[in-house]
């Protein structure tokens, strides 16, 4: 039996082997501010290249990003209602802009400071950002508008979760406007694509893309399209939402443009985000019980070296050794960049190194040793494949000059193992067999651990009728993940009503 | 005489002039929440140009990013007095964290869901960042920490002028902890002359670095120093400070290690900062009476191709010469990256493209029209270059290929003489012949334009005399900038007190 760098498996708690994961592979931390973690090093590291490699994605698409005011006037909120009411429940407020001494070593917030219109501190950018667009739109020449900000949000939360849902997150979020309605609908696809597309081969994340059923929508949106992601223990994560808003948006700030006919129309918006959720999502698809494993295209660092230094005199030729090694990688492309090599040099014992690594989920760690730079090699662990048939752990000897010839390639191999397994594992894992709600239940009654979704087909209800599913479903924990865009066509019976279906969902527990 | 593109020069009104830029340059604009600003794609692509190369300077000196909470509790701020004296009377503070109806339709904060502990959006992130630094160091082996974080910050301001003050502004903020004093005062005279290279090589931006007198620096700092750039009228911009800030917030925040010896150590501490108060001095030390004009090292767009289109059939063939044009140019290397060359195929005449990208200050406007297509030619325009001796518009037909073959250079000569034309003007712009303060009022005198600096020895006093000298050029609407590192020696008397002089200082108007 393998002993794990964990001390938790996911099989016996996954909550706990999220957490652990997270503090083990230094992502994050609390940090003492309720609500708000500390994205560190290795974490944010993470984030920075999910924003490179998305942010090219967004603008090869056309896409502009700008950066709007962190804090929204509260009339700003009133004006589109269903969208208040969606949020208007977890912002924080600025009321005050100064604070003062209290006499007793403290500090208060100065009563004569108080702000006459109190500021929200974005939930979303919806309302700052029509507004600017109703300034920007005057004549059909003056679009589309095609627009993506960087930027962090803030929508209070009672019970948080690293990642998954904290008071503050960063995230990206575009904001479109267009002349014709086809134009904005063919846009809230497009970037729906983008992420699904994204979500794949450079967070070997798969996903399935559908449209949300109306009750989820976003406020105020007449369609909400996901990205849906299984995690390990069978709960829907979604990891991405792009929004066709209609004219509710354009309504409530007035954008307004001449049409070519020239007679004034409301501008036709789309929305759409991604944020870092997404790491929430890549532990939980690719992490195992001796840490994380990060896709090589996201990891900060590719490829470690790991010399093992012994505080003696001939620590100076092995890390001459190993900087060779390090330039010679870092001259080498792989996923069209330069590949990125660390050589690790801190004082820390290298079996220490190997499994701090390890689990931080470096896609290819190399030590070094005396004997490999007597005989000219390396030893390679590749995180994807940590153990031999035997258990033991699998570090392989090889030819330095080889292992640098062929270094991209086992990248390109890492990555696309940690797709397939992952791949696998979904379409394994969704059930088209259940007919009925004891069925469901059925499916879905293990304790612990979900065994994956259900696909079924239904009439699509509205109103009342939906209302009632909903009910149904919540009363299984269960939510509606989206109707896939790839789904077989329907045909039989809706699921819940009996009517004739006309498309298919997906259900499942959800993060 | 030129009639040039904006309806205002700097001569007439240079603060007229700085907002005219930023309008016709489709920079910024004011957002609708007091003293926030807009900022529009084409400053936003300088700021990112900006984050890019100061991102791979501040990584290569062996920083690591992390991302640290927007909101800080209050009781961080009563730790370190001195901090909170300097920043308590300008901060945003949230007090609740929920919006109810107000039963007239409108929104009111919920005063059941008033916060126990109020948070302060962050101003500077010292008190949240050491509170980590504390839980990350225990041993001489945890340090130093070097970390940096890309974020927003807020300090309330009165009177906000675009990019130069704004309530919410984007910045980075390093942070480091180091196990000795030394390490710390080298890692900030480091991170000092990295601002100074970056301003000078990628900004084009000359700047003095100094280490500011004792009444300006950080608030808990005991060294501030700072990267100083001159403005067209005048004027002095801070554009870059870093500070050693010994063991004030290491002690008010228990950052304390094991050194060697095994004894318990209060660690030393740093912190730098640049912001998109940069592009504010941008565009006062490039800018001219035709707008902006960008260095082409953070130029979103180096190249702009703006094809002559009549609505004809010829349009066509011509879109196809300069799509070849455009691929060719964006294979080039310029600066060590690829260069960024755009097709600008907008519905707007080519007339107003083209002052619309001088105005924009675009390095390089290609216009390509029937006659040059015909002849293989492009129509070259410089914008450091716009006009020829006799006040016509500069813009000459060179062969495509051999415009070509020169873009990159053509590139690098339009970073190089808008370094040297701002370089010269500093230059002839510090005036070190002023021996008394009737000398100094003398040469500030003149009404609307600053001619200059005025570099003077002194002292270095403290306390009260200090304070005194501080008065005195108060009443000047003078400010002491920094006593630049490469200075000549002191000698003589202190132009203040007599005594004997110990450095030079610059002595200016500033924003």
């Amino acid at each position: 039996m393998i002993k794990h760098a964990l001390s938790v498996t996911r099989e016996a708690d996954f909550a706990a082997w999220y957490q652990s994961v997270i503090t083990e592979a230094d992502l994050a931390e609390e940090s003492g501010v309720r609500g708000c973690m500390v994205i560190r090093p290795w974490g944010y590291g993470i984030w920075e290249r999910i924003q490179r490699l998305l942010d090219d994605r967004i603008k090869a698409t056309g896409h502009e990003n700008c950066y709007f005011p962190l804090f929204i006037p509260l009339s700003y909120f009133e004006k589109e209602a269903e969208h208040v009411e969606g949020f208007a429940k977890e912002m924080a407020v600025v009321t005050h802009h100064r604070l003062v001494s209290d006499g007793k070593g403290g500090l208060v917030p100065d009563p004569e400071a108080k702000l006459e219109e109190p500021l929200v501190v974005r939930p979303t950018s919806e309302t700052v950002i029509g507004t600017a667009f109703a300034r920007w739109v005057q004549s059909w020449r003056d679009l589309p508008v095609l627009i993506n900000q960087w930027a962090n949000v803030v929508r209070w939360e009672m019970r948080t979760r690293m990642f998954l849902r904290t008071s503050e997150f960063l995230w990206q979020e575009g904001h479109t406007a267009h002349a014709s309605e086809a134009e904005a609908r063919e846009e809230t696809r497009k970037m729906l694509e983008v992420y699904r597309s994204f979500a794949e081969e450079c967070v070997a994340l798969p996903v399935v893309a559908g449209e949300k059923p109306e009750n989820e929508r976003f406020p105020g949106a007449v369609e909400t399209w996901s990205i849906e992601a299984m995690m390990q223990d069978g709960k829907a994560l979604q990891a991405g939402t792009s929004h066709f808003l209609g004219t509710n948006f354009a309504r409530a700030q007035n954008i307004r443009f001449q049409n070519t006919s020239g007679e004034l129309e409301l501008a036709q918006t789309t929305s759409w985000g991604m944020s870092t959720r997404m790491i929430g999502g890549l532990i939980m698809v690719h992490g195992d019980d001796d840490g994380l494993r990060v896709p090589p295209r996201v990891a900060p660092w590719q490829i470690v070296i790991v010399p093992m230094l012994r505080d003696a005199p001939e620590d100076e030729a092995l890390v001459t050794y190993c900087r060779e090694l390090q330039a010679q990688l870092a001259s080498l492309t792989a996923f069209g960049e330069p590949v990125r090599a660390l050589l690790d040099l801190k004082p820390v014992k290298a079996a220490g190194k190997r499994w701090g690594w390890v689990k931080k989920g470096a896609p290819l760690v190399i030590e070094v040793g005396g004997r490999d730079m007597a005989a000219g090699n390396v030893s390679v662990i590749r995180r994807d494949r940590l153990y031999r048939e035997d258990g033991k752990l699998d570090s392989r000897a090889v030819a330095r000059a080889d292992f640098v010839r062929e270094a991209a390639e086992l990248l390109a191999g890492v990555q696309s193992s940690l797709h397939t397994q992952a791949r696998a594992r979904l379409e394994a894992s969704i059930n088209r067999d259940v007919t009925d709600i004891a069925g469901l239940q059925a499916f879905f009654a293990e304790a612990n651990r979900t065994p994956g979704w259900v696909e079924l087909q239904w009439a699509k209800p509205t109103g009342a009728v939906l209302d009632k599913v909903v009910e149904q479903l919540k009363a299984l924990k269960l939510t509606i993940r989206n109707a896939p865009i790839d789904a077989a066509p329907a045909q039989g019976d809706c699921f819940f009503t009996g009517a004739p279906a006309v498309e298919r969902i997906l259900v499942a527990r959800a993060y």
